[in-house]
């Protein structure tokens, strides 16, 4: 059994990389798959993963200096490395379990998720976006884009399920406006989007304990 | 777009029921069942489910009576319906972050997610167990059933990746001590843990908001 946390993860990226061998990719995006795959336990995302050109440029700049990330779900808020994050000098953000939003969210008949997403508004200018779990988050995120100029750095969307996920990143993937990082089809969730930002950390410093 | 979240996991759970059929589930393991394939996204779990005969029942004893949840990770503490659990009168703990652990863990070289079920110890006895993420925490408590006679109402015991999940998995599994829930090879991860404690709080009380 290995216990140490860091020879655990050498060993896992050395199990997942013959699975990338064929995707012609660049170190920093070897580093984002890699972390996925291992987050989901599951080889099947390599061929899913899609990352805009870029995308991993735009978060790294952003996170350096000092944007926030806004998140649909406190999961998401939950596993990325916060005091990685608080180094730039960025914050993570989510509302979903805050009344404003509950009331709004209750008066407009929309989600939570997606009221927390209008709420932040123009906060999310410039920001980090990691949606892991609400497709009704990611679409509204996209509607912000479009209708209102709103202009996140990143969108790191990767909402699951069977309804309407597949849609809302298959409109992401669509748009040329935002640089993003996504996975085709009903496969995401929280750990998914942890894992690209964290990834992204690390990237920018890899001094973790 | 459904904005409605009720509707939307009614939805899926539609979409999940034909890949259920061959299964020959009872009404209350469908429960589990869909929702762990609804926070996946992935109907490739269906398979790979495993839930021991008397394992829906001695969770829903166990939370009736006020036992509290331990798990490995925050995450899985985050997604866990703390409001629906309270209700019954118990509480989710997770020590990964403590001092006290980290210092354990450094002292002995075993993973802080280790050291956590370690120092957990006793507290374990009847209690729900929800392991999301680390091999190592899930063969810590095997260890503590099989050594020190801690004996758990039920382990929910989904560690995800490629170094050590499955195999810690295989040896829960192959226990007959303590009924469980888990998943066959490298998936798993904390919304399965999360979707499998949540599915149980919803058997006993659907009263969501």
């Amino acid at each position: 059994m290995i216990t140490q946390p860091m020879e655990i993860e050498t060993r896992s990226f050395e199990i997942i990389a013959p699975y990338l061998e064929k995707l012609n990719l660049r170190e920093d995006e070897k580093k984002i798959y890699s972390r996925i795959i291992h987050a989901a336990g599951d080889v099947e995302y390599a061929p899913i993963i899609k990352i805009s050109a870029t995308a991993i440029d735009a978060a790294k700049a952003a996170i350096l200096r000092g944007a926030n990330i806004f998140t649909d779900v406190e999961m998401v808020r939950t596993g990325i490395n916060k005091r990685a994050l608080k180094k730039f000098g960025g914050e993570v953000f989510c509302k979903v379990a805050d009344d404003e939003v509950k009331n709004f969210a209750a008066q407009k008949k929309i989600t939570r998720s997606m009221a927390a997403m209008r709420i932040f508004g123009e906060n999310l200018n410039g920001a980090v976006v990691a949606i892991g779990n609400a497709p009704t988050a990611l679409f509204e995120v996209l509607r912000l884009v479009k209708e209102e100029n709103i202009s996140p750095a990143v969108i790191i969307g990767v909402p699951v399920g069977f309804v309407g996920a597949a849609d809302s990143k298959a409109e992401l993937f669509a748009q040329d406006k935002i640089p993003f990082i996504t996975v085709e089809g009903t496969k995401g969730g929280s750990p998914i989007a942890v894992a690209a930002v964290n990834a992204i950390l690390y990237l920018l410093d890899n001094s973790r304990e």
